[in-house]
């Protein structure tokens, strides 16, 4: 043990990137920018002094590496550099910082592992600057659909040129695909972006999957009508069926463990005082760690949808516009996990992501694993996001224990 | 009786004054325009085909004048000439057509009444041009903010300056309101802008009354979340508490005879898939022919929404932002309106009009009376408004039968 303040040593770190940001509210830091410029060279920095040898790979994504003993496999951890637009100084970030000051610590303390491990900062999660995301851990994974390279930013500029610009060469992306055989597994620490582990009173907590999710558009056509003139009960309301599929939604979702269901946009057509509402458009999106589960939810819904429509006289339009399976953790390392926290004498949470995360992509290539931390009032992709140093100090301590104790071969 | 079918000649006026319209779709008429001069040389020339007494005051009111005997009081009829924008060729201007028509067919007949009839077609009903209406009533009625005067159209034009241009001396308005004792009282003849009387297979209706209107702001205010990390039982969703008070509204109005409410216009932020909605902004009006039951299902509905909003944890703003009370009809007029219906073989049938109309502010000055007539499928200010020839006739018909059995003294 030592008597280092681990979470004041990675806040410290944190303030240093969260200066890598556009001007404005809170950290704006988009992917192939002079600000990624910025916190690559904070991140060399901190993985130097770590004792990591360190690289940039085509895709942008900065490596830091433990070298194991010859042929043994490596473990990889890490998250994203990038944030949104005015986001927080912890989203992705942390967990480039977290996991290699815990190989400092074990580095520092002598300990040496079985296996190698390389802590990665991948370019571009949030998907921001360009309509497309997780390019890093999709190149690993050999899923990364090269056209993607021609999408542009809302400057006009392509892809392929600002990492060009940046320094990269693009086509060598195919060739960063990496051997599953090569990989023991990877493991994510994130934070949670949501209220659960702070209300359960808990700094961390072990997902058992990343939520798949679906997204419906969903218009329900009445008849537009004065509202002075048209009698209640020949009305065919459009808002008022809305309002009705808005609480079956709801309903729903509180009734069935695991699910979470959100009606989000909802636009009202025409939209004036004193017009009935002729149209509504609003989209539906569902998550839950069982995909089964959230397809029969989709699917009850839609009958929902169907029997308010037909018993208010109105016209219904349901398209499912998205869809993406879940992601399961894998059992050994929520295991491995739990054992950790046990260890440094933390209660083993369970509980799903329901947020997207570089992990989603990941489990393309390799068993995967995240540790999520408490978050302030569940508050994220904003300035006021914040995780305690109590926490962050509490996920080194358990990242120590897990790579402490992981061997190889159970995964 | 006569072989003319008087429907047949009002709609032959009536596409002569469609034709007195910008161009594009249906009939777009604004007051002190070249459209609404256009218009009233049309009427110009058949009030003195009908053989009554053409002037046009201050305000821009087209009067035809037939003279009744010396020192008897006067009736007033007649309705607007101004359409909305893109609106139909029925409203407003089939009211000054009709009696009109229905004075002509008196003439015709050598039927000399006991008492004055003043046809108006007033300039400004609808509000579109100038954010004021209803001026040319007001005027008579000795209600007119001679302020108005400055307000603007979206050009910048003062509506006194428009005046001056179309000929008319502003300063000349306070003059032109009328004496309670020299007018019997003011009768319209409108289109029903509904369906009621088209359902209920009439041709026309008696107006008990014009309703009551009240609006109110609403918003209320949850916490915008991530969709994906926060549990459903956490949630504050402002649209989850709007949706429960929009079936609050409908049932109550259906199960309220002769309240109408709606709630037409409703926002939604921050408006995303993937955010729970932390705010929605919506109207909620009201109408009723009876003001203290409307003020009562305002009342009623204050309470549901607060009752709503700190079940569920949400802030609640409400503010009433409009109010204008009922207009009655008198009897003697609506007794009067319903036996002539009845002498030309009609059923009398009672119903109150939700839009307000000219006779609103008519009834500042005397008592008032209205005849609707059906219209296709309900649809009003739009380019299919429709009221079919056969409904025409009928209610130049029983114009004739009430002004031939009207007596000034029992109003």
């Amino acid at each position: 043990m030592t008597d280092i303040d681990w979470g004041q040593v990675a806040q410290g770190w944190l303030d240093r990137l969260a200066a890598c940001s556009e001007s404005g509210p809170g950290v704006t830091r988009l992917p192939f920018t002079p600000e990624h410029r910025a916190a690559l060279a904070v991140l060399t920095e901190l993985m130097e002094q770590a004792g990591l040898t360190v690289s940039l790979d085509a895709a942008g994504t900065l490596i830091g590496r433990l070298a194991g003993p010859a042929d043994a496999p490596v473990l990889l951890m890490g998250s994203h550099q990038d944030s949104v637009r005015e986001g927080g100084a912890y989203d992705g970030i942390m967990g480039v910082v977290l996991p290699v000051l815990a190989l400092a610590w074990l580095q520092r303390d002598g300990h040496a592992l079985p296996f190698g491990v390389e802590v990665l900062a991948f370019a571009d999660e949030e998907g921001v600057r360009f309509p497309t995301a997780l390019m890093g851990p999709r190149v690993l994974a050999g899923q990364f659909d090269m056209a993607a390279l021609d999408l542009r930013d809302r400057d006009g500029i392509r892809l392929r040129d600002a990492m060009q610009h940046f320094g990269l060469d693009p086509e060598a992306l195919p060739g960063l695909r990496r051997d599953p055989a090569d990989v023991l597994g990877w493991v994510e620490l994130h934070l949670e972006q949501g209220p659960v582990l702070e209300q359960a009173g808990q700094a961390l907590g072990v997902v058992t999957a990343i939520c798949g999710i679906e997204r419906h558009s969903v218009t329900l056509t009445g008849m537009a009508a004065h509202a002075g003139t048209m009698p209640m009960a020949l009305r065919r309301d459009a808002l008022a069926g809305a309002a009705e599929l808005t609480l079956a939604v709801e309903a729903m979702a509180r009734d069935t463990e695991g699910l979470l269901a959100n009606i989000g946009a909802l636009q009202v057509r025409p939209g004036a005082v004193n017009a009935v509402p002729g149209e509504v458009a609003l989209t539906l999106e569902l998550r839950a760690p069982d995909d089964a589960l959230r397809a029969q939810a989709g699917d009850d819904l839609a009958q929902r949808a169907q029997a308010i429509a037909a018993r208010r006289g109105l016209g219904l339009a349901m398209t499912r516009t998205y869809a993406q399976a879940a992601t399961p953790c894998a059992l050994a390392l929520r295991a491995a996990l739990g054992d950790a926290l046990r260890a440094c004498g933390h209660d083993a949470m369970d509980l799903p992501s329901g947020a997207t995360h570089d992990t989603s992509a990941m489990a393309e290539l390799c068993p995967v694993g995240m540790l999520l931390t408490r978050c302030q009032s569940g508050i994220s992709h904003h300035p006021d996001e914040y995780v305690d140093t109590s926490a962050m100090s509490a996920a080194i301590d358990t990242a120590c224990a897990f790579l402490r104790n992981l061997r190889p071969k159970p995964l």
